[in-house]
């Protein structure tokens, strides 16, 4: 029993499409959506969802991700192996660095670019869904009993990606708008191990010169106050209990998050 | 083999983080999505959407509900067995209200506070995601082989919760509207009970004034008309044949519905 | 083990209970969401959806579609077997032409109106929710062990279901807009064959008069400059890289598209 899960901008019904192939190659694998909002072309953003939730996984997991603005071009496509003997998962996407802080999270890794046709989609590889012809029916013959070396030629020169610049200057800790999630609370790109060398649960900080409580959950301020505290993933996460920090604080995707300690 | 189903109001991305653990520890179960589109916050229209759904699970299903505002706070996580013998559903979540109404619909029920940390994420418990860190792996250990006196102390002081006021005034029928749907369909707090003691279909309503037909469904008035109907839930719903109720009659979740027997 | 799809016009909640009745009629079938957001009793789209979709299930699927405005008036139900023996699919939903063309793509096909109610939900029928009390039982059963015979008689006086108007008007190919997809891109009912009798990739067309160049891929032209091409269903698709071409073109479903060859 493995599990594949599923990481894409494509909305509605192109998934289902991955999802029969998947199942048509593997019948006994477990699919997990993972996201198909990630916002069009939006590769980071994908690539913090899956860096966000890969612990979770059990050993085995194979992660397709499809954020792929440049599908039917020369980009090429990737398979990785990633973290310690025993606990391996398995990525599937685009070289645009999409997988990579996933991957790299998880330990050591390994990259190999797709190329055997044997593993693609027998009717036909179009030029503009890989994700149906290339990605899922690679991701599916890894959940089941191929080796990653079949896959093709491993690789070193992939594309990388980080979440954005950060830093320290002077009393502010500079980052970025990483994730908005549905409900307008804004994820950075500052992790906790920094936030934590400033503050303490209970400190004041200014958000983009706005005075917040840094708090452990939504509950410990008032309805439609704003706070920041560290998120599940780890990362510094503006909120409004109840509310939404998007709007409140006219955030979006890739902004510059200046945060003062007071 | 046991069922899991999941209503949050989590939206995209989290609900794939308490999939993966629910996995990790029971790979065989089975994961029913109810909805991760509860307004945020929205106690009481979560608990409708699972109260709408229980009778239609197969004995042994494990329900997890996380609407959750006050995730990390001292409210307790509970654990429910409702249902005669043979006949057991579970519930898993906070104990805010959100799991009662379903687990009475089934009959008798036993409420547990969930306290044991062996059932809960090894990696530890974050101060704002219960849903991945308890509800999940309890749900999935529930769907598995621990029995629910294992969670914890029983309890009989939990959190209670009902759909809203409802009464006769006069010629009125006086409820209130406890969840709208994607399409804009009113489900009120009136249950069929109470509308067949007063009308039959063909019947001319008012509601909150305005002249309506209650009918068997929405092919028996035409486009762009309103018309009242049993929901396929029990209670009166208010529609719209292919349009939006809830723009036409300016309602929703909380608001006060008339309903006048003409 | 099987997969039974679900194409429905349900938005949220209600496909979580046609998917409890599933499983608890047949726990071991695999359950894909083609899509629940077919706009509503866009019966045409939805006919899209699984004709798109179809060639990738494997032999034994079972689609069931319910976009379904007749719901509980005359409609018949109709069960439908598809492709070449050893190739079947099965198809269940509304009498209203949903299922024909996806049907229709397999090859031969027989229909089956559904009158047996040992298949239908034992706890009785609504007039508003098929999909729960006939659809996704019957659906379930032919996912088993039941032959489609077991359903009800076989007829040949079914709704048909076209993708509209489409023709060669001097030097225009004119056809429609068949579906919107959730980031704009807009498909057409003009199939790979026209297009191809006229253009090569590479070539100038107007769309709607306006000029855009037509190319294998996206990234084939600049951000936000408009391209058509051959989706991956086969039928020309106007589009926007990384843009929206609903928007750009002022189009949506049913829509008119007159295509010059320059």
């Amino acid at each position: 029993m493995s599990i594949i899960s599923l990481t894409t901008d494509f909305g509605d019904l192109y998934p289902a499409a991955m999802k029969a192939v998947i199942l048509g190659i593997n019948p006994n694998v477990r699919i997990i959506d993972v996201t198909h909002s990630v916002q069009q072309a939006g590769v980071r953003e994908g690539a913090f969802a899956l860096y966000s939730l890969v612990p979770y996984f059990p050993q085995g997991a194979v992660h397709i991700g499809v954020v792929d603005p440049g599908v039917g071009t020369s980009r090429r496509a990737l398979a990785v192996i990633a973290g310690s003997a025993g606990k391996e998962q398995f990525f599937v996407g685009p070289d645009n660095g999409l997988l990579i802080p996933a991957a790299r999270r998880l330990g050591e890794m390994e990259v190999y670019e797709i190329t055997n046709p044997d593993l693609m989609l027998k009717a036909g590889i179009s030029a503009t869904f890989h994700g149906r012809d290339i990605f899922a029916p690679v991701g599916a013959h890894l959940s089941k009993d191929t080796s990653i070396e079949a896959v093709g030629q491993k690789v070193s020169d992939f594309v990388d990606l980080d979440f954005g610049n950060l830093g320290i200057d002077g009393p502010f800790i500079i980052g970025e708008v990483i994730f908005a999630d549905g409900f307008g609370n804004i994820i950075t790109n500052v992790p906790q191990e920094i936030i934590f060398k400033f503050c303490t649960f209970g400190s004041q900080v200014q958000v983009n010169g706005r005075r917040v409580s840094f708090v452990q959950t939504y509950g410990f301020v008032g309805q439609e106050q704003p706070l920041v505290l560290i998120g599940s993933h780890g990362f510094l996460e503006i909120a409004v209990n109840k509310g939404n920090a998007a709007l409140q604080f006219g955030l979006q995707n890739g902004d510059q998050v200046a945060i003062k300690i007071m």
